[in-house]
């Protein structure tokens, strides 16, 4: 009974992710599902990216949190369109969110959506929104060891990026160790190595998405 | 619907925690429920406390994790009991799954259990366990920012362990700005400041948790 109300849940999320993503797609917006754990520096991150980003994208910003609008004042800072989803306990955002979010958002002005999830390993994992890219942050704070122990985001994520590498040194972090097990687990996955607090190994980061973003916009 | 099934899935939670909690309290054995985001350090503060409780104290571990045993290798080096338990993708424990693993572990051998959650912020705050404790961990890394956007885990912890405080002054953690926010949303909360790294703050933890033993032996 219970596995039924789930099956049922998940087939939902999925159809609405489908309609998320096709919208996405009509407007030619790439649409980046943002992922770590809490305190990785998913803010930070996204802070870091509209400076670099500056005028060669237009970017907007869905923030999930389960209560507070505190990531969403420091992006208003930015000047970009922000909408705050406050989950109200859930654990992750789903795609019906991301379509009540989309009502207050014109992707028409946009090449570029990054929703920044729940700050959580599992659960967003689990559920779609629509997205055409899957974002996950590792901070070196976290050890190497994470992928063993929340495969699922490592495997469905395309891209990790290792922040707070100006930490390295500091603890037993190997960066050696965490990409070999992703080579073994996920061996398409992207990986960038940044500080968000220094600026280091950022600009790869930006340029890389600049470029994803232009061949969205190619597409028919 | 959907809220019927997720009430009786609560329901039947909190049926079985309160016979866990029976059971340790028939057995003068203190229960501690750990919980904390993935690498703040949870594992660590098992380790470091088993070192220091040293005879003091009978202790077992039970080690919760979606996937892996790292955790448990670690921990059986220091010679204590351990079961570990693999959720399979679940976000958290459940008082069920602490009943299965009970009839591996002899709590008459035993003055106090240590179960380390799945590494999660916000769904094992939803599940009791049938704990006499309820502690969380949050790491300098993580930001003092984390109670307002995790409301329910830092009302519902009883103990803070403020963790990594070498690494303050390396980023903008402000332990006066959190420990204002904690007196705001749990008056009552005892708040512990430590480096699982350096050692700092961890003899005041461990002789506080043996004081916390000590009392629950006393009682009838």
């Amino acid at each position: 009974m219970d596995v039924e109300v789930l099956e049922g849940v998940f087939d939902a999320n999925e159809r609405i992710a489908r309609e998320n993503e096709s919208l996405f797609r009509e407007k030619g917006v790439l649409a980046v599902n943002l992922m770590a754990s809490p305190g990785a520096g998913k803010t930070s991150l996204i802070s870091r990216t509209l400076e670099l980003l500056g005028d060669r994208v237009r970017t907007g910003v869905i923030e999930g949190d389960i209560a507070s609008s505190v990531d969403a004042e420091k992006i208003k800072a930015y000047g970009v369109p922000v909408v705050q989803i406050n989950t109200g306990g859930a654990c992750h955002l789903d795609a019906a969110m991301i379509r009540q979010a989309l009502e207050h958002i014109d992707l028409q002005l946009l090449d570029l959506l990054i929703i920044e999830n729940v700050g959580n390993l599992v659960c967003p994992a689990e559920f779609r929104l629509g997205e055409g890219l899957r974002v996950m942050i590792l901070s070196v704070a976290e050890g190497h060891d994470k992928p063993l122990k929340y495969p699922l985001m490592f495997s469905e994520s395309q891209v990790l990026v290792v922040n707070k590498i100006d930490l390295l040194g500091l603890g037993d972090f190997d960066p050696a160790e965490l990409r070999s097990t992703i080579r073994r687990m996920n061996p398409e996955m992207r990986i960038f190595e940044v500080s968000c607090r220094t600026g280091e190994g950022l600009k790869d980061w930006a340029d890389w998405l600049v470029r994803r973003v232009e061949e969205g916009r190619r597409k028919p």
